[in-house]
């Protein structure tokens, strides 16, 4: 998850001093109303991994507000009062009042998580933690508490340079912590991930903040916290907003934008792996193991992508009494009549079986979301709901393999004109295909999210670059060659 | 819990042949707009233990609806079809479109139910499964499913006797099964008390029904499916109701309206007891396992209960270092600013310490539901907050008991009046506590929900009758030096 996040998003000195005024000024104009109308206080907590610069953050976020309605509290290890009483005494001690806003350093979040890394309690106790805390913040969020909830994430490779250079500064002090930190950077990243990804609520949401870059991760950090205020205050009820898709004027980079469109395949090569992976799968998926799973693959990417053709590879070595293709279009009037999920629970294939979808409920969090079908919170809280989803197949023993194939734009709009120019292809062009492609950015964030947000252990996705339909097509087989190797 | 549901309510033939034909009226007026309007599906869970009579309750209710937009599925072992497919598939398949309700026999909960009672999975998975089914319900009420799960309790003699005439009617058949249910009787309410405690949430409410009297439960039954569905067209929301206060016109009779109010203690007899458990609590409060833990002692009552002497007696024993006595009365400015909880969190003791609530964080189920001062799903949600907030304070070891102290009406009108001729009680008598008693139903009412769905096993109410003052202060220091006892 979060793989976005972790690129480096930049923003130049320039830009961030031409910035930093018009920030200032909106988080003024949404904190003063705040104050002034008593209706919510708001708790900012301040979470993620060590040597991003949270401290800074806070500092400059500090600045930009009105101080005297501000407060900071860190909490380390408990003094004596608060180590004689429950664990949560301590925060509702601080709680700030309405009107007020209080920036949490070392949250809740905080024992959980560090127990969870050095292996003191182990998983179950870890989620049981979570649930609790959920419990407890949605107390607080019906008690006109706004949440808002960040974490900092750093790759490791700049996580330990930055560390170096504190050492160097510093001399050594205060260091040993942070190098022990860098240790566990992966149970950190993965356990931080984990609870993002279960308390992540409409009414406390989680903000992940890419800190490589000091000016980018404030700025988001502010425009963030203003806009959340000013939603709360607008609405009167808990905001539910993503992490913000535009920071600054600058176009947030997505894992999507990553894949290397470059990878290609020579035809003669294609042929030879094409044939080893359909024979592999073909072998694969006549073992007898193949009763104790089910295969869901899922298929998604820009317009004329490839879906098609590379799911016509993929069955071409399987016995067509085992599996099925769903094309997934508008709902049936049945479907429409019955919760999103329906339509797909419906297909659901038995054990032994594969299903293989050409689009999917990720339309929900794509189009749906692009298109305005599905409102702000509903298409929200779907990350979710299909996370759920995907593990009851995988808890029951299925397989569930996800492809993003990517195409540049530029590739796409060759496809289209060559689809509109071979006749036995026209029917594959409609006038909805180029209503899309003038929406190419927000379908990108769309995706982006949806990658940084449902690419779980479980049910990971994997990115396929599709700019060379041959290469595409193999990364596909091999993947669910692999995959089912794993498993079977 | 739900000791009230366990009580004799009844309900006489007379009286059910002259309500039935408004019950059908008032289920009709319910289910035809929900019919036409097409706005949300209706699922009625019907769980609870055997031999209470659901198979008969639904019957009756199918008889009463429009049985051409009602199904009833019933679940099972599972048969293949569904065998080969995550658990869930086979509830999804069935899911009614909007408009329809669909009757659920065997839902989500049995398997889980079914195999903590075998032991078949420790209280961690159960806890787990339970998350994973408040997710499920939540996306379902999200995707316009109203859900209402009701719960068919009966006292385990009362299940005795019922499967003894089964089995002579059928001569043996299918009896086995049910015999075994009777074995757990205790382990399968003590389930069911949890789940109730755990999934109980605004947009999936649980209603306890009491099955003793048939009439009784199947009114009951009839008129809750008909307010929710009223309640969820009129304002669209997710409806949260509690269990209906009013079944057919009849009071319900709750577990403070059983209390037995003639217990009574000789002056001598009382003395004796008085000093020997002073003195116990004063050894008890001297030994250094204290230190252990905190106490957190609640007490609540009708109006001139008595709260204030059995108090004075009980800290009497006590070093004055180590207890506080808070008298809850209105909040302050910085009180309201902060949720309610913040008032009490502020109070709570350090280890080693007594903390004595005279008045407490149940004014919110009390005086605050009764009187209006809080909305109708902040009291109702209140219920599982206090659980969680006495959790918080049981799993870091403090010891909690909470007090009811009842009376009779007549008894608080000759104390009320007493007051009012003597110069210095005469402050302990506003026009407040008269207003209060004109409501004296509703208080009682409010009572016995709060008992019923905030006696925990780590957080037991003790219902004292204080119909006479003696026993009940005697009552109260046995009961803190046998909790103590325990613990230390």
């Amino acid at each position: 998850m979060f793989e976005s996040a972790r690129m480096p998003q930049k923003m130049t000195k320039k830009s961030f001093k031409k910035l930093e005024p018009e920030l200032r000024e909106a988080l003024l104009a949404a904190q003063l109303p705040v104050i002034e109308k008593q209706q919510f206080s708001t708790l900012i907590l301040v979470d993620g991994l060590d040597g991003a610069g949270k401290g800074e953050a806070v500092a400059r976020l500090y600045g930009w507000m009105d101080a005297r309605h501000l407060v900071c509290n860190a909490y380390g290890e408990p003094m004596d009062e608060a180590r004689l009483r429950p664990p949560l005494w301590r925060y509702w001690r601080d709680l700030p009042a309405k009107g007020e806003t209080a920036i949490v350093f070392g949250s809740w979040y905080q024992s959980l998580l560090r127990d969870r890394i050095y292996k003191k309690i182990d998983e179950d106790a870890f989620e049981k933690g979570l649930v609790r805390i959920r419990r407890f913040e949605e107390m607080l969020a019906n008690e006109d508490v706004l949440i808002l909830k960040f974490w900092f994430v750093l790759p490791k490779d700049v996580q330990k340079e930055r560390l170096k250079k504190v050492e160097k500064k510093s001399a050594g002090r205060h260091v040993l912590a942070d190098w022990a930190a860098l240790k566990h950077h992966k149970k950190a990243s993965e356990t931080g991930e984990k609870i993002i990804l279960e308390t992540s609520m409409g009414f406390a949401p989680w903000f992940v903040i890419p800190s490589q870059d000091p000016e980018y991760r404030d700025v988001a950090l502010g425009q963030t916290v203003a806009r959340s205020m000013q939603l709360k205050l607008e609405d009167g009820e808990p905001t539910s907003v993503a992490a913000p898709p535009v920071v600054g004027g600058l176009k947030r980079e997505t894992a999507v934008d990553a894949i290397d469109l470059t990878e290609t395949l020579e035809k003669t090569e294609y042929e030879e792996l094409r044939k080893k992976y359909q024979d592999q799968l073909s072998e694969l998926s006549d073992r007898k193991s193949m009763s104790k799973t089910g295969v869901v693959l899922v298929f998604q990417g820009n317009d004329a992508a490839g879906k098609g053709g590379a799911i016509r590879r993929l069955i071409r070595p399987l016995d067509p009494r085992i599996y099925k293709v769903h094309s997934i279009s508008a709902p049936t009037d049945e479907e429409k009549a019955r919760p999103y999920l329906w339509r797909f629970w419906r297909r659901v294939p038995r054990k032994g079986h594969f299903a293989i979808f050409d689009r999917s409920w990720y339309e929900r969090v794509l189009v749906e979301r692009v298109e305005g079908f599905a409102g702000h919170d509903d298409w929200l809280r779907a990350y979710n709901e299909i996370n759920e989803f995907e593990q009851e197949l995988t808890d029951f023993g299925y397989t569930v393999c996800k492809f993003w194939l990517a195409i540049s734009e530029e590739e796409q709009l060759r496809r289209f004109k060559a689809r509109e120019e071979t006749v036995y292809k026209q029917h594959k062009i409609t006038d909805e295909d180029w209503r899309n492609r003038l929406k190419w950015d927000q379908y990108a964030i769309a995706a982006g999210d949806m990658v940084d947000r449902t690419s779980t252990h479980y049910a990971p996705w994997t990115l396929v670059s599709a700019e060379n339909k041959k290469h595409a097509r193999v990364k596909v087989l091999k993947t669910i060659c692999d995959r089912l190797d794993e498993v079977l």
